[in-house]
């Protein structure tokens, strides 16, 4: 079976996905490329869609309505703007569902933000930065995690990678000295 | 009795709503009172609903895909926080959806506001101000009176008393001077 | 020739226009294009105006004064900064008038945006996003629709087609993955 | 008597007015009060007006076109929310207009703010503090005092007074120490 | 007894907690008392603590170390102002961590809101809206429901009644109309 | 040569400036340069000065008391961050002051509008847009106007080229229609 | 009695005051008064002043040029609105200015914050929370103590009632349970 | 050689860091050279690190509670986005902590700038304004110079100098004139 077939939503997938990721245009898929990179990554099988809150509700609203009879744990959604995409799936389905807010041309993203932020009570979206992709897809293991302790054991490794690399520039910094350590990451060293 | 015609809300019974003002949550009533009153001026028909986008998915979903053929002509959505609902029904119907951000208790509706206004390309929705109630029910008979001529005179007769009455203020303010009339404002007079 | 024939920018001349679009600089004329893109997609007859609140307000009120007497129906106007036009037009015509706030350079559209959409009772305006010239256009034809079943066929064909174009993306990123797909579109693919 | 004669609220009725006080709405009288009380302090003819933009758009413009040539040479206007009195009287005059955001009820006067301040190229409009009634009628009177040096005499005058209130309450702070102060201003005193 | 036992404040105390509801001050304890009672209502146990990211760093970073180790699921964590308590948590454990912004005095939360959403890459908080004790706590029943069918089926019930609720308002207000129903809720009814 | 000649940059040497455009940094100047280049329109002399609130307070300072002696009448200050130069020379002048804000890197000139414009009652700065340099010289000319008949006609002038501009550009936008217009001043045509 | 004696409202007459809390208004006392308690609690001397960039320039003027002559080794300056005051007193002196945005009326406090904190370049302010007079005390206090280790140690001493305090909320939080707590604080209790 | 010493980055090597320069990212040394070149030319040693409150929070939490014994005297910490990390250094140390708000992609800093400032009573932060690299490394300075009067005396002339440019910069505008002078500077010259 190739890659690609593994990413195909198919219900008939012998890993079926657990994670969805669902953008509200095909525009938004640069935000959300490091949650599938970091999905991949924790080897979480996931499937990626192209869902318009404003252009595709019905089809939306079917996806959502089916997600947990497929099997999906957990949804990340991004969207700018209006960005009703997270909310609507959130209100579809009692999955968890991530809202990531798209940096938006105009207002920067907090239009993007407070869509999807500010819900009502009885439907939360768990929100991440704007723009914050790989944090939504983390959280989404995290999340998986707390039903599997392998998973939780990857997510330690790669926050301790995280830490490596901050220690690593820290002691190279003060080997160094600021000068030649700022000359260093201008000419796209290790930063 | 049709379930239809439990809906009609207006004055004038045996004929059906033209006009729909849906709020998200019944909090949001008092912000759309003036909506409703000023259609009743007009003799416009209506009915009023509460959808929530969040809590009535289903519901508020089949409220938009049945308007066009209910004999609706505009919809008035008022809602706060995320507030989906201006925006969702707009998707769901070619008719013209006006939204009414309502005031939010942390942000003061700039969510509402950004939610109901940044919409993206291809779906419209209406924005009138932050609690603009009225506006959004002005707006509404603006609209059909694009085609009622007698319509838009009752809207010219409204626009002439809204004129006369700053133009009474007006003199009465150059009579009694600015200090005695801010007394006589003070006391719940004329303004 | 009339002036008014003069006026009419619409590809079916011998019609006089039904919207008007609005600007108050030459400069909003790019935010304004797809408004007038899509009146022309849809046959609705519209002629195009520079008139500016401040630096032309004697053109200005007689345009809007004399809006209704020439059968235009509604009215698109757009201004950034202090974005007085739509809400003075408003003033003076009963006219549905829809406002677009363009991006202006400090505050990206959020004083146009205030401006615009923050009118007092009394006078709507039918406000869309920040640098929503296509929405306004799709607005002034979904209000006309209210009377005109065959623009509203138009309207739902033009939705639909919307749909299916976020529907062939959604095909194709689910066929290609998510990293190709991405790829496909840095090229300057279907996005 | 002629109707200028009838508007002139000065406390020396037998000149005509120097500076204009106009509002959007009479609820903004509060707000402007304090400009009329140091207007009348500095014996500054004036002239009091509620005119709205909006809802009085005709009697607005009137007002505006006939300034100059009734010899008024500075115009002082209040509005909030859209807030396009101020900028609309100033591009239907060469005369000074200062404009005076009043503080509104869903965002505080930034709408007004913006809408007030940030006007095109050409058309100026000299913006005081939200609220700020107070400033607006002293930068009248310093406008008017470019030419008359006996008001600028009272002008300075009046900031020795503030300047000494200052030092008067400094004093006294030395004086009592900082809590019984506290405790002074608190029961009303001196502050 | 063991210190353990003693911080468990569950209804059903012979279980350890899954939850920890934290806030950064008892001044917190009314915006997060929602998702204590929701939390309650379906039966899942949790600790309720104080911990100060300021004033108790310290203790702030024990409990997080130990978090899991402790089988803890899932924390929820509230704090205003500079609300560092939800991240600094974050970064200390890699169970998922839901951020709760507490309305501040100043600044409304829109200062507790940035620094909880903003995070970094590589330590995601999921972020719910400002004042959402309720849905922080619902919010966590969802991510523990991922693996647990019997708490998922709590959660559709509890929809189900929201749904409800909102339904019968719906009807009630079509049965009395808007006036008498606005008279209704301001009396204290149904709303 | 005394030093008060050597600072006058009017192109009419033997008069002493009647303005005084004034900023905090020489980074500022081309914010100022169309208020300087509009008075040199107008023929009313001038003087640029840099003074600095923070780096050079005492130059400032002496700068403000003096402008008075000095025959000054209105003094245009710009500035941009903090912003504390226009309302500093107010509080050492009754001279009418002129505020400018700097569009500023990190917040676009908000925090300039903030300081320039929030001015506590009893000390006025007449604030213009953001970027507002033109409009800080026509504003400076108009309160020259208050007394100066012959200033007043070329100010009117003015605003007749300002009026005549934009009515040529709507007949040229009339003739050409929206495409042919845009593809004009796209290619540097007379926007 | 020499006016600097005069000025001393320490608990210590004989020494001279260390740190000086000058304020723009006697209105922002309040604000001020957590300062001078805790500088009272750590015995260090102050004085207290009212001192108004726009009002009293010249006296502020003096104050700050005099400020390191008299021994005074910390500035706490607050201020609302443009809140020139920390910004011009550092300028006119090389002593650490601690500036206290005070919570203004319209824009609770952003206005103050942005004039106090965004310094150019050169002179700094050290800026605290809006409203935040008590960390404004202790931060004058940490400044204090890089060279008085007994101060120092009282800093440390009140750093740990401030854990203490929180560890016992925290403690009787889990005796009590949430709701008695919330009771026990709702009743006035040790929160 | 012990590690203390390894990150001694001053000129003066067999000195102790009076000043610690840290930052959450090395992507914010760019922010922070010009603190650090400014306490270079003071002769103010310091060391440089890179400390991540969330990626690295156990290292920051060891070096601030070192910070004391190690003989530092003044923490500066940049940081952007969620920012915790001068809080939190705050939060671990009685040292002032000097904070500096790094521009943030989508929000321009202002996330960063809250999440700094805005520190609850007890655990004041030092904050600058967004990107002040420079008035952090001079406020340390600052704060150093309260017991070191030579190098208050750098300080002073630090100060000279900014003032003896603006004025070069004033003389050189009053001689070339304004336009001259905006050609000058834009080919680079003396600004």
């Amino acid at each position: 079976m190739t890659s690609t077939q593994t990413q195909v939503t198919s219900v008939d997938a012998d890993l079926s996905p657990l994670v969805a990721v669902v953008m509200g245009s095909d525009s938004d898929l640069q935000t959300l490329t490091p949650a599938i990179e970091v999905l991949e990554k924790f080897k979480v099988t996931f499937e990626v869609r192209v869902l318009s809150a404003h252009r595709t509700p019905l089809e939306m609203i079917q996806f959502a309505q089916e997600a947990e009879s497929k099997n999906l744990k957990v949804i990340i959604a991004g969207a700018g703007g209006a960005a009703h995409l997270p909310g609507m799936i959130a209100s579809l389905t009692t999955l968890p569902v991530i809202g990531v807010p798209v940096q938006s041309k105009a207002l920067s993203g907090i239009d993007s933000m407070h869509s999807i932020l500010q819900m009502p009570g009885g439907i939360p979206v768990a929100t991440v930065a704007i723009g914050g992709g790989l944090n939504a897809g983390l959280l989404a293991a995290q999340i998986l995690a707390t039903s599997d302790s392998e998973l939780r054991a990857q997510i330690s490794h790669y926050r301790q990678k995280l830490r490596n690399q901050v220690i690593e520039k820290d002691h190279l910094l003060i080997k160094l000295g600021a000068k030649n350590y700022l000359r260093h990451i201008q000419k796209g060293g290790q930063s």
